[in-house]
């Protein structure tokens, strides 16, 4: 009997796909299960990026350049200007998917054992990038009663330590929904020049603001072109997440180098798909008014049923398409496997995503899930009612 | 000022494209460069896989599940059996290329500063790959003089240290071409099974085989189920380098449980890559006939080429598509330049790889190139005699 490494044992299973053994199980039996756990939006991909596909000239599907195809480099170039975030090629690297830029980040710029600090709840799979990594991901905790703003200054900086290598935020949030301002950004600016440590944002959701509110990128603090590096993806921009393009962005040179260097062990990311993403930057705001304002919809439903509920704690998220709400429950995984086994309104039930899985810090968002708005409007609103029945029933029940 | 991490900055970079702005520049100027130093194949993509997007129903690019859609692993599962390989589902984890079927090898597998030990020369992308996962590889030297045989079994085993924790093998084999026999690969197997390693098989080229010799797989070796992982791609076979499809094969149950735990952290491979690549299922014996039957009439041409330089030392090449040989220079790397950037004949000039690359010995290899058979036999021939004529003018330079 031969095991895994270490590292690979440790690897944590995603807490998101976790249940999905119980949710196949309703499912098979005949119920409908309204899965609001994650976060593959059902919104059509735009019909440009098939359309680019009856264009395709090629008769050998060729590796391309390992920091992208020249055509989807300007393409991000032109899309980034659009933001008034100024790039040359050389800034770039297109990637498998955000997933490959952020495990790119975690070993350009950290070295096993290194540590790199994240405002929690987090994206679950950074746990599991930095498990391949060998690094670790320290949490700054944040609470729903403080609607999810970071601590003082003086708070995070308490947990740097000599192995801290970068700070991270991921803008707007997933799983909170929280959009942070350029106030909150500059807080872990100053402690990245401060400390010499790289600033990390992961900026996929960009364009997913709902009340008009400015985007702040990272890369728009120009006296921190040395320590930011900004992961990005087309696959909720795009309703692509199929496509696995995503892009690795940095003003900083060394980094730039030794991120070729691993771009260029690894060949190329697929060239059909960014030859479909090429077209995209030519989507612009009425492309993303109609799918944000779909989103936004989905989320005053969430809203609108929540408020509904009894003791329900939650805070209006600003962007991304999640939220996290804290339930009257002990444990929200508990809850989740109940309403998938024995919950049912006329055989028909809800799944959501468990928290807990989105802390390091053990024991916290035990109580906690996550809603993606992942439905269209005339689901979601069943699925709260849904939800805010199995709410009253197990409450009875336990 | 902030720098790449330690891992990052000693990153190498690719040998095999290091020389190419010096080609860049050549091309620029004019010239023709006849580029054999790159296995990108200019074979055309089987038109069946090009036919599937015409059937894409899809009008939202979804993510794909963790270890590849059904339908892709269905018809892998379909392709190994005609190889007498039997695999089910849960032995399968479609990823981003092979490259990235090795980088789950080395991190579900070692851990940061565990060694790997691999004949040399290997291919390259082998130093990036265990860079990136804090890995070693360590070199199992084999030389031109014995026909690029493994060392005898007492050799390789005085290389095992408590660090060891894997064998891995490419076969056929890039650089060099070598076929090795079941003989051979037994060899490792009963060092990986008394020391209890893991036995990783990159066995991409299984098709390119130039005398009728039978593929011997590592996943054939039933004894060792708990020791082979095996990667896959379908690059060359399919000559779709560009599609990102590879394959991690492991009967190791813990291998596999943690691997897909690797595999749900970066979500899915590309979605339409795999829908694309599932009819090539389909191609059989006439395919492979006609492709690899190009490919031995290309080594057939550099083979009839050589025969004509002087003190030009190399096997004859069985496999794969490339052959590794001893030029009568000092240093192929500086010849390689001096070709790009001072020698042609009619305006033309030729590329190779620079064989030290491929070593991981100090020194070795350093009068050493490789050639890739990816240009026509009319090419092939015109690259030869360049490369013959440029070989006599450099000797008489010095």
């Amino acid at each position: 009997m031969i095991t895994a490494s270490k590292r690979g044992a440790a690897m944590p299973p995603s807490p998101i796909r976790k249940l999905k053994p119980y949710a196949d199980k309703a499912i098979a039996a005949g119920k409908t299960v309204y899965q609001l756990n994650i976060g593959q939006p059902d919104i059509e991909t735009p019909p440009a990026m098939f359309d680019a596909l009856k264009k395709l000239g090629t008769k050998v599907i060729a590796y391309g350049p390992s920091q992208g195809i020249p055509e989807y480099q300007d393409a991000l170039i032109k899309y980034y200007k659009k933001h008034g975030i100024e790039l040359g090629r050389e800034n770039i690297i297109v990637t498998n998917g955000g997933s490959e830029a952020i495990i790119m980040g975690m070993t350009v710029c950290c070295d096993p054992g290194d540590e790199i600090l994240v405002p929690e709840p987090f994206y679950t799979n950074y746990n599991g990038f930095a498990t391949q990594a060998a690094v670790t991901v320290r949490p700054i905790t944040t609470r729903i009663e403080d609607d999810w703003e970071l601590p003082d200054i003086s708070v995070i900086e308490r947990l740097i330590t000599p192995k801290t290598k970068a700070l991270m935020i991921c803008n707007p949030n997933n799983p909170t929904g929280k959009l942070y301002g350029e106030e909150e950004l500059r807080k872990l600016a100053y402690l990245a020049k401060k400390h010499n440590l790289f600033l990390f944002g992961d900026e996929v959701y960009r364009e997913f603001i709902f009340s008009g509110e400015k985007h702040t990128s990272l890369l728009e603090f120009r006296d921190m072109d040395e320590h930011v590096v900004m992961m990005d993806s087309i696959s909720k921009r795009f309703s692509a997440c199929g496509s696995r393009i995503g892009a690795f962005v940095s003003r900083n040179k060394a980094v730039m180098q030794a991120a070729l260097c691993f771009g260029q062990a690894r060949l190329c990311p697929p060239t059909i798909d960014q030859l479909m993403a090429v077209p995209t930057v030519e989507l612009g705001k009425e492309y993303f008014d109609t799918m944000v304002g779909e989103y936004k919809k989905r989320r005053d439903a969430v809203l609108e049923g929540l408020a509904k509920m009894a003791d329900v704690e939650y805070k209006v998220p600003k962007g991304a398409f999640y939220i996290v709400m804290r339930l009257p429950v002990a444990d929200a995984e508990d809850f989740v496997i109940w309403m998938l086994t024995e919950f049912q309104v006329n055989n028909e039930t809800v799944m959501l995503a468990p928290a807990e899985g989105f802390y390091a810090t053990p024991g916290l968002g035990r109580n906690e899930a996550r809603i993606a708005f992942v439905l269209n409007v005339e689901k979601t609103k069943k699925a709260m009612e849904i939800l805010r029945l199995a709410l009253e029933a197990y409450r009875k029940k336990c």
